[in-house]
């Protein structure tokens, strides 16, 4: 029994791999998680591929992952989730699960894959271009060159720290919008460049370096250079 | 003026974006930087979309980036690529440049990105699949999920490390083959899973958890989870 965990990429549907396209179009059904609002954004790379490439008969299915403060009520919607990928993978069908950016970096699927193992499944992951390598591109950043390091943590995380000891940090998930500019600045002074991205390669794409009057945004981070 | 520097991603033809793809059929020109090792990837890639897509008339130009110890050696060879394509850039031809992975990550352009800028050339960046993001779905593993934070740092700076204080640490540019998988972990025991990957996606790719017979290659990295 195997599946596919496939990366639609940062949000413009260009920026999808030919492996995902030849993958999502073999399969029986494509599962679509997420809240409402990511979902949307999957949904529509996946109907311009499918009107592309012939397969808009393919079913797709929802699946909710709420991220409550609620542990447990978060576990019983994820594990409904693995029963329903279960059944269509023992079904004999060819099942894929499409995620936003790359499917091992912070993508909805890390809950519940060894609940999927566990069932003997194997997931075949496809990899695809990440929200990081997205926005660096956009801000026209390099990341790392030479010996360069790179710190990834989320808003939360970043809050804690105390020391940051690298080239670049991105802060992912952050709650405030580019206002939060201020906050890692203050922080942390030594690093010379701040960049807050937001849905890059989206037509809602921001990306400032100053604090702007943008709302908050579960897609977007802060990006940090000495 | 503008170029553009083009992720193909990790090395299988496949895993290239349809973006990337339709830039490098509009160029007049495409550069191929690199040694002659990693230029041969970056060719068969090429020739591969080239025959696919029809623009096997595409003129390309191999670089020579040299990364010897003699930095006054390296800066001048990268100061004659800058030279050659400030020429083709200001000849009005469409001009690309084309990197294995991600351009922003550890890639040669980010050695010459302010010089190409200083010249007055709009620099576009067309992000790839990464080879973190290729090895860690290849090798089937997480890199974070919630909270989660990760590290990406080159073995060289790997050996000046007393604490890593992250879930993930992704050794890059490891030296030694996958025996380097015993320094790690005599070195951070605290980290319960050690995957040497190398050339993940292309016919020589390898994924040990043990320590192997393998050679040394340029193309490969530790991942560390916790």
């Amino acid at each position: 029994m195997k599946m596919y965990v496939v990366g639609l990429g940062p949000g413009d549907p260009e920026y999808i791999t030919v492996k995902a396209v030849n993958v999502l179009k073999q399969s029986d059904i494509i599962f679509v998680p997420g809240s409402s609002a990511d979902r949307s954004i999957s949904k529509n790379i996946i109907r311009d591929l499918a009107e592309r490439h012939g397969f808009s008969d393919t079913e797709t299915v929802d699946l909710e992952f709420p991220m409550t403060r609620d542990r447990e009520f978060n576990r019983m919607a994820w594990e409904r989730n693995v029963s329903m990928i279960i059944g269509a993978v023992s079904s004999g069908k060819t099942v894929s699960y499409a995620v936003l950016g790359n499917p091992t970096l912070y993508s909805t699927f890390s809950n519940i894959l060894e609940d999927v193992r566990k069932q003997g499944v194997e997931v075949v992951f496809v990899a695809g271009v990440s929200s990081l390598d997205a926005c660096s591109s956009v801000a026209g950043m390099n990341l790392a060159k030479g010996d360069e390091s790179i710190a990834i943590i989320t808003y939360n995380d970043f809050m804690k720290r105390q020391r940051l000891d690298f080239d670049t940090v991105i802060i992912m998930k952050v709650p405030g919008g580019s206002a939060m500019i201020e906050e890692a600045r203050r922080r942390f002074p030594e690093f010379r460049s701040c960049v807050y991205a937001r849905r890059c390669t989206m037509p809602q794409q921001i990306i400032r370096d100053q604090p702007g009057e943008d709302q908050a945004d579960y897609f977007s981070m802060i990006i940090l250079r000495r």
